[in-house]
């Protein structure tokens, strides 16, 4: 179970690390939206390995292939299933991690769990099921984009204590693609680059924050207590490996101020009522107000690292190891598209089940 | 939409501020678990208006009335529903709320979205609905407690700047009842009492930041890929009224640590297999490892202040507001049942879930 | 589980036969929907005991009261809570059947499921539960009424072997209501009463069929694959205690036909595509093609009978049981209106459904 | 929306008739079940066209490929997908239905709801989509075969009035594949073939019913209310294309008798409380009571027939319409395992919503 997102805009994702495939199957996409294979591969290529040299050089083209749901250039509203095959699939690389436990990684709690894993690579608790959310969020984007001209930027604010000046609104697109770090303050990122190969070669990792902003989003999205819109968001963002926190407007450093200090006050904003001030981070009340939504998402640093680790076997008896081969030595500029996806996938699923709702006086 | 929560122990909620009632119906909980109606109430009382003279003077007793689902002290294994029935109802109170929206309240976006709102007291957006919430929670905390002797304890670790000492594990539930912000340090906790009382005096509000730790939590709860436990537990967390963040185990602070520095060893501990630090947060690949998970969230400044705000009617005209009444100067201290309840309702849906899977072959 | 129907009219229910309270809530329905208690009373009136003289007589008023959702006699878009108190309480009456299994009553499966039951009237397992059931129908039904002019109509076409002739399409509301056993064919009528009484007076019961009209449902409601309309009425009408059988358009009776003699030819008609007859009943591929829907419900004869019948205790040790006081001879007349508000229920999900869809693109 | 079925073993599927491939994805399988591609290989055979001389003849050797979630011959506990690449693709054959409506085909209701539709063979409404159903049917099956044993066996128990005599329990497989028809009984099955191939070579078609049995299916499955065990069948049932009915136990015909007629007594079998008749077909109130459980499901004559009929084109205006190629002149043989593959979901669905709460307790 756990491997099914959304409630009208529904994915469902499968695959190993080294299995066959890794795909998924989007139920609820409405009909006769335009959708092209290129623009699901566009977004697959800014997660792909071996895009840059501050990431890993595993070898996968990530060809993403289109079964179902898709005619003549449109989607049909029926199920839209998609599969990427693994090139590099099981061999023996994985042998010294089929009984001693990795450090920080989900080894032994799938183990536990199972009572089974799939050993090379992590199996399904590789980050590379993550590709199936890049496709699905692809998906969802072009739905948002047609129907409100919604628009989806994240990017790396920090890596380790390297932070970016903080934006008071979204940058470009090219901007932060500009960067192999994703980080459209060019400054901040060559020295994150830096810092990033500086820890590759210790056999070291990093980790940081991406931030991302959501645009015209219409006031609205979102429901009363429990699928409130940053609860969703807040679940899709914790779902993305290597997470460990989430906070949106003001978030932690919000709780510093007075409520005097905290209020948006309320003003009339060509010909609509918006805020002077954003500390709500878009969202009221669970409901997005129209304003500009943005988040923060932290991200620990890779857990497998180019060094010996002391951990146990199955048995729980003392064991060592040392991971071989291709890894990210900081997960961030992959990142910044599943970020984007996963809040994607949120909007989507919103937006329609707003549509539910409001117009179903007019059936 | 969006008063539903869980997939197999699942809550239905109901109620506006000053409707007849709020109640909600728990489908799922196991059958033969004895319950009373006190152990709900005791809940509630935690959560109850009036009960500090640092909360809201609201007079609402709050008592809780178990309409079904409970048989001879011993649930059924059908639905339990319960409702608090209440005293203070629709009123002339909240006459200069109707036609202007209160800065940083869900006023505004439930009029865009609905078109319609219960003005009193915020209706549905009001946070009088978590006590349905609290009911639950007692509920799944009971079934928690029965199963494998699950402890749940949230305490307020910071009022605005001022924050206690980290702990390293949970207090004890005495401790934190001790005094009236539920700080479980008493010198914190007077500290923080005198500064309520102080922004309180100015018509002003704080925010702060509740810990919380689950303790004795099994190995193996939580799902892949999406429905991780950390990620349930985030939405559960962002789906409480105020909150602006959410991280667990190390959190935003473990970003800035190298990977060499983060990893949790394994070691054996008393028969089973843990780690020696626990900077994962008892959470491994979104499934529990048997270690105490612990998280933060962060709480907002209570969106109510006492003092004139500019804000604008909904034709979007300025207007002015002025809040009379009852309001909490900081949620903190009722939000610890809060949250302790929303973390009960994570965990026995994971806990069904996890049972579901791996007792089935003993069908 | 399993007292929770719909995907976004989510219906959530509760209560046992003699517990505090039946009640429910409906979270999903829209905004600003006219909705008054009486609207609501007048369903639950046609589902009471006590109503004519040929169903039971047991005394319940069955006085709905609505806890939250409607303000200022508009829905608001949040959860529609709403409870009957039972007045007919716990008593002593049912002492002989704590130890036995009534025949073909839930007796025995809820005791192996959950290793306890409500003993009294058959606790959750009682018909009583579907009270519930039709005040959520009544909303659903108001909804559909105001978006499309939806008209749901259901009567008893059949008591054991006495049929009414067959109809081309929905009869009038009363002239199903002008007989106590709401068969909207006088002389047929006055024969199923006759039957009803003479069948009590033997301490026996008898059972029959129902069919129920939908007219002026859009076309293009339903989902492909799973959830066509016709699968969700089905589960809809299955869930109703007695039922045995559903049966939609031609029916059983239409795989005697040759496919020459079943299709349903395509016409113009009145600006719309329609077809000259209706064996499909109104459903194409799972979704309403514009046509008037109907289908036919089976009820087995009530188990409950006053003789004595032969059975066992709990420990398998033969036994005898002999039903005291207030039972229904013939559960149709009531289950008239449970069958509409069921067939309401599907209808809104489908409605909503549709709408989220197809009026995305204007969001 | 729609293609996603179960609550606990969730199955999501895809794929038009002749669009790249058909699948589907079992999120939920317990871990640690021994499974092979023969085992749904197999199933998949049962279904295949061309399989005999009175199916459709066209030309697909249906070979499944597993993509994920079996590891060295066992589940992973994560999600299992698979695929049929279609051989047979997009092509001209189908330009005369794509501005016609086809009749009693899907054609009509499909292009009112999405606006758009997949002309080559119905796409997503053609019963192609089944085989995704049979291979999770077949996974779904393999646990309940290795948790309790159960067996589950359908069979052609009419085809228009051919009908075999009504079986008491449950037939041997080998019986039921030792006929192109798969009907038990020879004589019958000689019958109906010989009028199968009658029908086609008139250019006409026939319907029939099938009959399921399931076996060794434990007390104590399926939930109060909504989700009865014979309700979530009647779903699966009525979701098979050209479906028109479903009953269970006595079924319709039980309604002809009176309660102390129909009335099933208890009586202690081997140890266990049973019955001695079985008209309740296995379920009391909505929970399987360890007696075996059967239904039959009516399907319509096939729609396609090769004959020329009128219809309209899409402006509504007067057309004639003739099929070509390659169909079924009688559903039914097909089905079964189509029939056998949706209960084995249904079962294995609520096999594990019984064990999460039956089991909990021992977590």
């Amino acid at each position: 179970m756990g491997s099914v997102f959304g409630t009208l805009f529904r994915v469902s994702t499968w695959g190993e690390s080294h299995g066959v495939s890794v795909g998924g199957v989007v139920d609820g996409c409405p009909p006769r939206i335009p959708l092209t294979r290129e623009e699901i591969q566009k977004e697959l290529d800014r997660r792909r390995p071996g895009q840059s040299d501050i990431v890993t050089p595993r070898n996968e083209a990530d060809e993403v292939e289109i079964l179902s749901g898709i005619y003549n250039g449109l989607t049909l509203g029926t199920p839209i299933a998609f599969e990427v095959r693994n090139k590099d699939q099981r061999g023996g690389a994985y042998d010294n991690q089929k009984d001693v436990f990795r450090p920080s990684h989900a080894d032994f709690t799938y183990q536990s769990k199972f009572g089974i894993r799939a050993v090379e690579g992590g199996g399904r608790a590789s980050a590379r099921e993550t590709l199936a959310r890049v496709a699905a969020g692809a998906i969802a984007r072009k739905m948002l984009q047609m129907a409100a001209n919604v628009r989806i930027v994240a990017y790396v604010e920090r890596v380790q204590d390297i932070a970016m000046p903080e934006l008071d609104e979204a940058p470009l697109e090219a901007d932060v693609e500009a960067t192999a770090v994703r980080c459209p303050h060019p400054d901040s990122a060559a020295r994150m680059i830096e810092r990033i190969k500086a820890v590759r070669a210790e056999g070291d990792s990093v980790g940081g924050v991406i931030r991302c902003h959501l645009q015209n989003v219409p006031a609205g999205l979102g429901e009363p207590v429990f699928d409130r819109l940053e609860a969703d968001l807040a679940k899709a963002m914790l779902s993305i490996p290597a997470t460990k926190g989430f906070e949106f407007g003001s978030g932690f450093a919000g709780t510093l101020l007075k409520g005097s200090e905290h209020n948006d006050i309320y003003i009339s904003k060509e010909g609509r009522i918006g805020t002077v001030t954003n500390r709500s981070g878009g969202i009221q009340g669970g409901i997005s107000d129209g304003e500009e939504i943005s988040f923060r998402v932290a991200f620990k640093p890779t857990a497998t690292i180019l060094r010996r680790q002391e951990t146990v076997d199955r048995e729980g008896k003392p064991a060592e190891i040392l991971a071989k081969g291709r890894h990210d030595p900081c997960v961030l500029p992959r990142a910044v598209p599943i970020v984007e996806a996963m809040a994607a996938l949120v909007l989507a699923d919103h937006a329609l089940r707003n549509a539910a709702q409001n117009t179903f006086l007019r059936l």
